[in-house]
C-alpha cells in the first residue's frame, strides 16, 4: 500500500467513523442524510455494492482492508468512511411522534455492541428512536453500526446533556416513563397500556441512576427468575420491546 | 512475573479455558460440577472472592492478570483456570424434562458472545436447556463463560454429533417443535400452547439449514418490521424466552 493510504490507516475518528460489513454500509449508503466520504472494496464486494457515482472507490485486497478496521472486524470486503448523522433535536423527535408511539432512553449504555444491537431491535419492532446522555454514550462507531446491522441508519438517536431534563420534556409529550427495573414490583406487562411508552434502561450492573429513577412514571421488571440478577441490556431492550408492540 | 507464570500465558486452551469477571468466576466457584485449576486475583478482588480451600490462589497485579486472558478482556481483578463441565446427554436432559418445558435448540450460532447472553436469557426464563452441534457451536470460553454472567454453570447444554437425529429425539420426548424463521406465516405466539416446547434458532444471516426446518413440527416468525431482515440472534432468543414464558 501507498504512503498516503498507510495514512488512513487509522481505524477511523469519532468525527470520521469508519463502517465496515455488507449490511452496514449498503445502509448507510441507500441513507441520503449520510455522508459516506470514501470507499475502499474488494474487487467481488465491489462488483455488487451499490457505490453512488459521487463516492471514490478504491479497489484493495481483503487482507489490506482488515488493516483499515479494528484487528478481527468481519468487513466482508467492504468499507467506508463517513461522516455522522446531523443530530436529532429531542424536540423534533417528541413533535414528530405519531399517537402510538414507543421510545427507548438509554442510562449509561456504553457497550458499543449492546447500543447496536438495541438499534437494530428498536428498527424491528417500530421504535420511533432511542435517546441517550452524550457523555455516557458511544459515539457512531464501525462496532455499532456493525451491530446495529444497518439500524444506525433507520432509528432516530437523541443524544442528550441532560437526561432527566429529557425525561421531562418526554413526559410532557405524553409518553407513560417506565423504568425497567429488577427490583419492581410490577411486571411490564401490567405497566403497560398508555399509546405513548418510553421505556427507559439502564446499564448493566448499575442500573439506572436514581435521578433516573425519579423521573419515571412507574417502574416496572422483566418475569425473570430470582436466580439470575438481570438480561444483557440489548437483550433486555428486545424483550421490552416486543412486549409493547403486542400489548 | 517468573518464567513459570509466563508459560500459562496462552490466554486458556479449549480444554483448560480461563473465565474472567466476578459473575463468571464466583459462579464457576459456587458449581459443584465444576473443576477449577487455579486462580489468578487481586489484594483486592481476592478480599471479597469466595475461593474454596483447595483452589490455588496466585495473587497479582490488574495488568498482570490482563496478560493471561484476551486484550482488553473486563476481568475485574479475577481470573481461574478450568476444566469444561462433563457432557450433558441428551437423553438425560430429556428424561429428566418435567411437564411443562422450554428447550431452546441452536443450529450453527458459533458467535460465543451470543451463545453466552443466550444461556444467559435461557437461565433467566427458566429453560431447561439448549442444544447445540458439537461442530458448530463454540466450546466454553471466557467469552461465553463472562456473557452468561454465571449462567454457564446452571443451564444445561448438551452437544450433539447430529443435530437432526437430535431433533428427531426430542420430537418423540413430547416436545411441540418450533423452527423460528422470518418467513414462516405464523406469529410464534400463535405456534405455542403444548406444554413442552423446543425453540429452533439458526445463524444470523444463513438462518436454519434446510434439513432442520424439515425435523420442525411448525415455523413461526417474531413479529418484527419487514424493513428489518432479523434481530440479533441472541435477542431473538430472549424474545422467543418471553414469548414462551408467558404463553
Amino acid at each position: 500500500m501507498s504512503r498516503r493510504k498507510r495514512s488512513h490507516e487509522s481505524r477511523g475518528t469519532p468525527n470520521r467513523p469508519r463502517f465496515w460489513g455488507k449490511h452496514a454500509v449498503s445502509a448507510a449508503l441507500d441513507n441520503p442524510d449520510r455522508k459516506v466520504l470514501r470507499a475502499w472494496a474488494t474487487r467481488d464486494a465491489a462488483s455488487f455494492m451499490q457505490f453512488p457515482k459521487d463516492v471514490a472507490v478504491t479497489l484493495a485486497e481483503a487482507p489490506d482492508l482488515g488493516r483499515l478496521v479494528p484487528s478481527d472486524a468481519p468487513h466482508q470486503g467492504v468499507v467506508i468512511e463517513v461522516e455522522p448523522l446531523e443530530e436529532v433535536w429531542i424536540d423534533d423527535l417528541l413533535t414528530e411522534a405519531p399517537e402510538r408511539a414507543v421510545l427507548l432512553v438509554l442510562d449509561q449504555v456504553t457497550d458499543p455492541h449492546n447500543v447496536g444491537a438495541i438499534l437494530r431491535s428498536a428498527a424491528a419492532f417500530g421504535a420511533i428512536g432511542i435517546v441517550t446522555q452524550d457523555r455516557h454514550s458511544p459515539p457512531e462507531s464501525g462496532v455499532v453500526a456493525k451491530a446495529a446491522s444497518g439500524a444506525l441508519e433507520r432509528v432516530r438517536w437523541t443524544r442528550v446533556v441532560n437526561l432527566a431534563r429529557a425525561l421531562d420534556d418526554i413526559g410532557e409529550a405524553g409518553f407513560w416513563r417506565i423504568g425497567l427495573t429488577g427490583d419492581a414490583d410490577t411486571d411490564l406487562k401490567d405497566a403497560l397500556g398508555p399509546p405513548r411508552v418510553a421505556m427507559v434502561l439502564g446499564a448493566e450492573g448499575a442500573g439506572m441512576r436514581p435521578n433516573t429513577r425519579e423521573h419515571c412514571d412507574a417502574l416496572a421488571r422483566l418475569p425473570i427468575s430470582d436466580s439470575v440478577e438481570s438480561l444483557n441490556v440489548s437483550n433486555a431492550a428486545a424483550v421490552a420491546l416486543y412486549a409493547a408492540s403486542v400489548g
